[in-house]
């Protein structure tokens, strides 16, 4: 049976305005003709409900699910239903719409994750009542349902559904879980392109697209994360990690779990959490990185790890919340430090490679709502990462037009710009800067052997913003202490950590990275709370 | 050249009390010997001292490492020496111990993590002077050194150290990172059997085996992790990491992240600890509970976490720690909640099989520290799991001669017997108990179809000690209001959570299990703290 909407579904290429126009017409037509048809049956289901209703067990609200019985039956997933036809099916969903047309027949639009399928409940005597089509009608959007039926192949593909080819004959149809309540937003709503130019046309055209607001969608996260563009996200933020961990482990790292909870403020005291300790305090970690680097001094050689770090500073902005997830590393180096950075840069192009090559479905699913340049970068025939020392990035920035002066240091706006300088000059969105001013860098980075003002430290960048930062650390006791002082760090409040190092340490180095960053620029979207699951900032602590 | 020293490694199986004897006294003749001999050779030395040192270049202390040249020479690494004979090779290395031989040569033991090789420093013309073997002999144990040198076959087996058939004779030596201070302790000390008997033995014998402390091991962890036990530890923690997402990833499972801030104290308010955040509070999360539910709502369907947990209870036992990495789970079910602890237990299962057949060498060699009755678990055609329900396990318990009027509850004390009884009668350290009182459980948890005062609960148990609980969670939401307030928790003060449930959410299960807790278990490490990096406990926030 062919699609019963007119129009196509709001995911997509997205159709002209002339078609949205004749849609919109369509679409009301339709809605008045169903309502004179709703009016006429109304009479006609009075009667109905009066008469003993044949098909009462086929339909009908579960008892609530407390495991009662197994019986083993197979259930389904819409993905499988293609190669199904003709076959007696049982599967659970997700109601995405439910449509009736007239009083003998609903249309519902099935979804299971990102995949989804038409069903269609008829009137059939002895099998469907009226009675069952009118309360499947009734099905608020997003209730979740076990449905009975049958797959047939349909004589025109079908566009609103990720399954075309095949629609499911419902025999049975029982509600497990409801909602309670209205939906905050619809998911169509929830769909739409996040971009100015749709909002502008669709202003021009004087209709009213809702579009959902990132506050909205974020205090409801829950609904927020079943649209297809999240469950393709959270799948990347997923691949990321598995990446980052293939790579390391076949290079011989070891995961390590390093406390969150440290017994002081270590780092920089201003921007970290203090928690109640039993009768006295603790705080939380804002890295692993002195527990990483203590891992080297134990002999680990190579360790990594992936976990929550804390950062207390009251930066309201596009990139920076209070918990993010650190994928961190730290390795012993033989001869220099640029063994870790090649290390980190094989790292990137092995993660960027593997998104590209595994997950294009999904990427191309994200820029449908989150129109992007696709993310580039320069392959070893293409001459590989680009690598500019931080004098040769101010250079650029000055030949740019920006004044010298401002330049101690690169800030979010400059950073930004030279990420358009270098995509227009070099044709890349990810390049490394090496040789950070000392003076910019954490207390624990070695200088530069030559020049006492550098230092051995590196941040890499995705499209103008930072999403790594490391360096060769320290590892001699005595100069860890005197680099301490001369930044305001008093040495026995780390001692544990200064202590490590007076048993003997391999030199070493690594780095951190912001896994929500690299997710967020990869696709491009905008708001790195977009790209955390339930996102913590200095205003938002729930959901 | 033969092993220089006459008796044998402490690791190992450990040598008879007579042989300990014999060589007790070997070994104080050779000092005596030594002492002599370092006297006669001081006037000598001190006549060296003013003689021009030819080989000067060829040792001494580097200058800090920072990454000065990088030339691209080969480091090789201690384990692949065995393939080199006759091979010039450079390598970094830890000092476990060095030993003079007269004034001509110095034997060192030099380690790479758990692997070592023999190495000589001797006077040759030319090439290594007097002066060069004196400062060899000098090196403290435990500092880091560049060696270059040759590679040649023994004519016996080096029994100290892992490469026995090869050893190093040392042409260049330089010290990249010494020792400031004393060690805290050997490695040979730290290394010592964990056994009562061996503690015995060694007093009836009247020697002083010097045996570290836990707190002292915990005050130093950066020196105790080097030991090849502690090593094998944490390589079979990460294992057991992998081994935990490779099973899940098989099975449609994503990773997911969650906060570990959160806005209310949750679960259960005793035991959270309380966060300064900005002008108000958070709170941190006890476990991904209500995350890994709340992804389950928006449709993720099959979600796991590795992540920290936190617990404020100020218990100070051998198996409690205030920080520890959770392993969670949590999966829509279709029919029963059973599909979920199958799921839990092929988990387990698939981990114990992987363990003992990928990293058996490390599992004997950290029993030979911790003596231990090899784990052992039911395969299928052993009658598979043992799974018992909780008036089961407590019927086993009265027969063994506990009151019944205690069993209310299984505490600690009757669980370790309960696992006793099951190892005698079933033959087995893993077993599960299903089908727990409610009132035991959290508010959450989905009370049995037919009789209310039990639940859709289980917990798993390794050596009778709870290692993981799980249970079919309520995903009605007024069911859960309803449960709440049973519990004294006040729905609002979750709203986030219950209002999920609100959009419908689909029966669903779980369980969460304690990392540290399996490893200390499989191994038999008797303290939990051994299993964690840096253990947290009430007392304990450093290193």
């Amino acid at each position: 049976m062919a699609d019963p909407q007119s129009s196509p579904p709001p995911e997509g290429t997205g159709p002209s305005k002339n078609e949205l126009k004749r849609q919109e017409k369509a679409k009301k037509a339709a809605e008045k003709a169903a309502l004179k048809a709703a009016k006429d049956e109304e009479a006609a289901a009075q009667k109905a409900a009066t008469e003993v209703d044949f098909a009462a067990q086929f339909y009908g609200p579960s008892p609530l699910h407390q495991s009662q019985t197994r019986t083993g039956e197979k259930r389904v997933q819409i993905s499988s239903l293609s190669d199904l036809d003709g076959e007696s099916v049982i599967f659970r969903a997700r109601v995405q719409t439910s449509r009736a047309q007239g009083n003998k027949m609903v249309f519902l639009n099935l979804r299971q994750r990102t995949d989804s399928v038409q069903a269609l409940v008829i009137v059939t005597p002895e099998k469907i009542s009226k009675q069952m089509v009118k309360w499947s009608a009734g099905i608020a959007d997003e209730s979740i349902v076990l449905v009975h039926g049958v797959v047939k192949k349909t004589s025109t593909p079908i566009n609103s559904t990720s399954v075309q080819d095949v629609e499911v004959h419902v025999s049975q149809l029982f509600l497990i879980s409801g909602i309670d309540g209205r939906l905050p937003f619809s998911l169509e709503d929830a769909s739409r392109p996040d971009s100015e130019e749709t909002a502008a046309e669709a202003d021009a055209e004087g209709r009213q697209f809702s579009r959902v607001l990132l506050e909205t969608r974020l205090n409801n996260r829950v609904v927020d994360l079943r649209t297809p563009v999240n469950q393709a996200v959270f799948k990347l933020q997923a691949a990321i990690g598995d990446l980052f961990r293939e790579f390391l482990s076949g290079r011989g790292f070891t995961e390590i779990h390093s406390p969150k909870l440290q017994g002081a403020a270590t780092e920089s005291g201003a921007s970290v959490f203090k928690v109640s300790y039993f009768k006295g305090s603790a705080f939380l970690a804002q890295s692993p990185q002195l527990a990483k680097q203590m891992a080297i001094a134990a002999d680990f050689e190579r360790v990594y790890e992936i976990g929550p770090v804390f950062r207390a500073e009251d930066s309201n902005t596009h990139r920076h919340m209070t918990e993010f997830m650190g994928l961190d590393l730290e390795m012993t180096i033989e001869e220099h430090y640029h063994e870790v950075m090649e290390l980190l840069d094989d790292l990137f192009l092995t993660m960027f490679r593997g998104l590209r090559g595994k997950f294009s479905q999904e990427i191309a699913t994200v820029g449908k709502q989150f129109p992007a340049e696709e993310f580039t970068w320069r392959e070893k025939e293409q001459g590989g990462t680009l690598k500019l020392t931080f004098r040769e990035a101010i250079d650029l920035l000055v030949e740019d037009g920006v004044s010298r002066e401002v330049l101690d240091d690169i800030n979010t706006e400059n950073e930004k710009r030279l990420g358009r300088i270098v995509k227009a000059k070099y044709q890349t969105d990810y390049f490394i800067i090496d040789k950070f001013p000392l003076a910019l860098r954490p207390f624990y980075t070695m200088p530069d052997p030559e020049d006492p003002t550098l230092s051995n430290s590196y941040d890499f960048f995705m499209r103008g913003e930072e999403i790594l930062s490391g360096a060769q650390r320290i590892h001699d006791p005595a100069f860890l202490m005197e680099k301490m002082r001369s930044k305001g760090v008093d040495p026995d409040s780390m001692k544990p950590y200064v202590d490590a190092f007076r048993m003997g340490c391999a030199p070493h180095g690594g780095g951190g990275i912001g896994l929500e960053r690299v997710l967020m620029l990869f696709l491009k979207l905008n708001n790195i709370r977009r790209a955390s699951l339930f996102p913590r900032d200095p205003k938002r602590l729930d959901p």
